[in-house]
């Protein structure tokens, strides 16, 4: 784990720390001699950082998409922090934490998935208790849907996200049976939990998030389907109807073909997880907007929610 | 109270109770005698009429918009239901039960004014209990909240449905402050209360529902807003802040300004009540649509949410 | 086969016939005698039908959804054609010939069909080769493929209009390599020939057209997917990239998300098909049109097209 | 008043004024020795400031959102004007005109308000009267009417712009009743004098143009109705119908809900007011587009008209 | 000149008079004797036709598309007026007067020409006097002008209606150049002239209102182009950037592309021309709805307009 | 003919030969004295200049918008490549060749041309080849056709970029017939090499792209029905229905009013020349952005197709 993180740099200590690199360009100065400029990031940020001597080594092995460690000093480049390496060679695998440098929910992964298993618990179906276990029994398949974030930006673009997302949004769902008779309390706990499962194969998040191959040419609604309906197949005597309703859940969770379902919810527990998905979604941009802005009554404009966000004053 | 509904009238059984006519139109036979028909309706529905005999009288006393005591017999002009009517004349105004044309909400109205209450009791920010209780202490708002409608047409619509869907929102938000540790329970719930009162002003509902005048040039958003803000301005020290942050979430709870709010939400608060408007609506019209499509895998489809809705086999 | 069509029964002519009865009400005449009407059809249309006298063996074996034997006489009822049926019972199943009352494509199935496999030998990639042969080898797909028709109405509503669709993209497509160098002639041609194999899931088409439940919760697009996801993961040495080429291709076809596709077209030869696909539908709903409107300058208002369609003066 | 205008300044002429800023950074030389960026403003544009020397006094005193006396000399940065400062310190209050920092209106305030008490002077309803006369002989009123913006960017964003944009309109309205003898002149001259008057409560504009937070979370619209109705309600007898119809002029002025109006006109005065509007505020953004664009052809982009606009040879 | 207008028609009163058949079906009894329907209309409606006995000449001489001489009287039919007709046969036509059949505006056509000949005097720019001559001079296109209407349906769809919206348009115009100083009066007025010219060639009105082949191939906005551009060409010196700016006016007019205008306003006279035609449009709308729905307080649903409109009380 | 194209320069070498200057900025040293920078351009891309000494001679003949001979060396400024003038005079007109600054087809025209009259001798019908050959015996229309971009930016963004668009539309069209039998090939043929003539007049490419006036106020779709009226009306004997079929044809090939047509396609061959303008289009914007992109698995973001491209790998 880090001791130095880029937003608590101080101007004028000295730095000696692991970071990650994601740009590296090679100039010339007047007199002709080449230097090294690079970008420098960690989870809590970005850092400008430059080169001037001795940069024959630097220069043949550093690439950006790496980690290394790099010593040197902050200082200031037309008024933005610069820092001024003076050594940089590629890090020890085994001093490399992925959590150094990937954002991460602030819950407790372990709580978080033993809430997750307790709302499992309660499904009673046990076509539909099967399928849940198929998936939370398969320890590969564990792995990732408690790393992955939820998004690339947006919302809960941090590791964990996921998980966070679908524990929110079980736990809004949770009370609705009670005020709707009419909804299948085993149907709709199902839908939330698998609803975002191909989130696993949507993005990748080993040292940046981005989107797979897949998640760009198929998407994580189709992918999910495909995951969902392989587990059915291996469940014997899941029924026909049954089936069709938990694949249609995750297919139509975006609720309007023009947001990427390719059928819009045709019953109410459908309808139910499409609207906790989009509002726990909404609720966690409104919360990122006001983190990023602390000392503001507007948060800057939000692009997504096309508005600023007010933020009130604190309530005694 | 009425004996006989409409949807329960028999071929060959004897009419004889009171129905609304909506519609009345003078006719003439081929000898040239006159011939009168009529729509009637009561909460259940509507039934053509027709009179041959004896209609004189008739024709100087039946006007549509009115109740009357109506005798004859059911039987059949073009594969559709239609009464024989050999007597009709208006109603003893004491005779008539409102409650027998309009359609009302299946919850009893005290027992959710009562839980209603009990929501109000949970809020601790004295500006804003008081501001509640000015509203539900006045027993003129009172008799119209509990009797409005929450829509015309689409949800809700009938008698109660205001109190109804009000009601229903506030148990859905109840939760959502233990899930969202950032929300304010007093203001959200105080949102959720007061977000459709002007509702009371929109619509009259003496005999069918329709808009009132100020309901298509000024809307329940915009009379709403006139109300909860002629009671703040009594309250003396109402704080700015809280004043403001509660008219917006009555005049942003349609979300969109393509859907009459002038303002989006710019708060988490006005966004979980928008959320739970909508999500109570669409709620109710699938409720709704099953209940008038009961035998049936597939509804006819529903204008308003772009589909049919799948109907499931009972579960077992 | 029939000898006797919808479209061709002349007033007077004693009608004795196989139809299918799509509605079957029973009524009641002014001196209280039932009386019965229907609706029949076959494959060139429909006519109303009425039976006055000994209807209670008609009463208690008539059903909609059925096909019966039917003996009458053409009438006018109101201007429009009536027929008086005198003797109805339901048909013999032997007798029952689905191309009588199922409308189908004019040109020639096993034709196509083979014109199809030569295009099929076109098509060197020896994993795309193999995908496509493990569907047209398959005797039950391609039973289906064979009758299927590409839509419900709007286009190729009939049976045989799958593959009449799928045919005429593939000789578009044919050429399209030989204009546009940068075309992958294999990837164009297994993604025409796959675009719309869901289609084989999405409607019943055993009397009458309609969408199957999976049509209208998942729809041919996903059913697609999946149904060649499947046959690829039976491929030992599948590459990858291809599978996820031709399943983008599968996915993006309609173009655009609100058109149900979850994802547009992300490369060259799925950009080709979405438009075939779209100009092939077209092009079809511009004939039908015509077909409809023999001896007009200008068609009637065509719904999905968003207009009327000029008629031009025959060509010299 | 001042003497020296941003967009006045010459390089090497020695500056010596008052100067709004809006940003100040602390950055530090090769040297480790501070210096500091401003941007300074006033209403006729912006500059870029720099101290290299005896920094500290102006880094305790200098704050962004104040007025300051600047001495210095302009110079030029990556081909940009920079105005180097050697002195900075708080302006003297009694030194400071609004005027000089903030665009105003071209037109005399006094005789636009001289012509339009003229045309209150023509309505003849002694209602409307009594309204318009309500406001306009309101001295803390008029104060804001005359002083405030009709909108922070885009057209009228100056000091009077409101009483400029609702002079135009009067005038514009002025002949309307000649030509459709269905328009009420009173009625009319009403919405137009009276639908913008909420803007007096959406800007802040002590020294830049800004949105206040009544402005954001209600709008002017709703604030304007919210003062229409206050003092309609303080006019005893006045028509029910009249208050429902001005009202709802004031509401539905822009035209479509997406622009923010909860109801769209529905009679032939708040049809006219929604246009005359629109009309004057769109022939203002293509005055002001061509005055910031005076020697060419085409004007740059105009973000809100989606165009570039053309300017014509000067005619003979 | 007609003296029974369909409005007019009382049950009982004998019709002898001239009308335009739309449609003309032939029917067979119960017995196989052939009667007709018929649907008959001027200028002020429509009324069904039935004619019961001695057929056989109205089989053979009426045609739909024609003018009859008729004679009969008025019974009902399920609630509708029904013309019992005992004779028909072709009109005379020299007792046809176009007049009868199709609305015409309500104002003198020879004053609202003079009136425009007045604004054409008031323009100075010798090319564009020119112009608007070239035009007004054409005796031939002259005749078109005044009787064409402005549409087919949803406003000015009677005939003179094109010179009546052209008048109302100039009437507007006319003040606006001492609102606004920037505006070129001359090139204003030319375009308000000459916007619509193309709809002499887009409406056919012999009979009914019809759009012709060019009308609905190339639209009166392309063919005023057309014949504004030919009349150009023919005059000497004309400038180009005159020419250019006469043309831009008339192919903006409609202000969008989806409304079918290839380019947006781009100088302010154009912008003007626009909202004119608009607000004029509109305008009429409004008058045409309230005067189909003389005694109500709400019209009917208007389509276009998509709103109901209200309707105010009579005023004091 | 140029040597050393913008995108071969190397640092180090000596720079002599012919740029396009676009901007040129005078500024100031520390010291006062004057220094100017430049941007120059060719065909192949961009670059930054700047000239220290001896500014006098190049501050008074340096325009921009002018060819000009340029000595220097190529260094680099702030990571980007600068080229350092030591001299700048005006060029040899004689020594400029527009291809060298002008993007251009790879094609060859003539090979294009040929080709292009290849289609037109198909062409039977004798109207319809006299229009085109009016068009292409036209020596100075030839000229601008062959030279002629089809855009200005977005795709075939360069010399010679309508022709090959043409010929490219005509390919495709050339096999319609056969698989459409309905389709009249010499209509669509014309179609095909008639829609975008306009564009002749859309553009000027003297030294860089841009639109004339009358191509932003009137538009290449207006322009090109203008040219192709014009010539039809030259031939005598030309049929009315098929100059209206060939003119709708050019008003309608963008498919839809939103993007510039004003009439939708009406017939089947404009149908078809639309799809084939669309599709050609968008296969060049994805070849262009491939090869803007050649290292990559994912294209940079395309603005006007609203996604990334994928770049399958190498197949083998």
């Amino acid at each position: 784990m880090k001791r130095q993180y880029v937003k608590d740099l101080k101007p004028g200590v000295p730095v000696d720390d692991i970071f990650f690199v994601t740009r590296r360009d090679i100039k010339e100065r007047r007199d002709g001699a080449p230097f090294l400029t690079f970008d420098l990031m960690d989870r809590t940020g970005n850092v400008a950082g430059i080169m001037w001597d001795r940069v024959e080594d630097a220069i043949s092995c550093v690439e950006p998409g790496g980690f290394f460690r790099v010593q040197g000093k902050l200082g200031n480049y037309q008024g933005r922090p610069q820092l001024t390496v003076t050594v940089i060679y590629p890090a020890d695998p085994k001093d490399i934490d992925r959590d150094d440098f990937l954002r991460a929910t602030k819950h407790d992964r372990e709580e978080m998935m033993s809430e997750l298993h307790g709302y499992i618990e309660t499904v009673k179906d046990r076509h539909l208790k099967k399928l849940l276990t198929s998936f939370f029994d398969d320890r590969e398949f564990v792995d990732q849907f408690i790393m992955a974030p939820a998004a690339v930006q947006v919302h809960h673009a941090y590791l964990g996200g996921l998980l966070e997302h679908t524990v929110m949004m079980a736990r809004l769902a949770d009370k609705m049976p009670a005020v709707y008779s009419e909804v299948n309390r085993d149907l709709l706990m199902t839908g939330i939990i698998l609803h975002d499962v191909g989130k696993t194969g949507e993005y990748v998040y080993e040292s940046v998030l981005d989107h797979t191959y897949d998640g760009r040419l198929v998407g994580h609604i189709v992918i999910g389907y495909g995951m969902v309906r392989d587990r059915i197949k291996r469940i014997p005597g899941f029924p026909d109807e049954l089936s069709r309703m938990v694949l249609h859940i995750v297919l139509s969770h975006h609720g309007q073909m023009e947001f990427g379902s390719p059928k819009t919810p045709k019953f109410v527990e459908a309808l139910i997880v499409h609207f906790l998905d989009n509002l726990d979604a909404r609720v966690a941009m409104f919360r990122e907007a006001l983190e990023k802005n602390p000392d503001t009554k507007w948060t800057d404009y939000q692009q997504f929610l096309e508005t600023n966000i007010y933020v009130r004053d604190k309530p005694d």
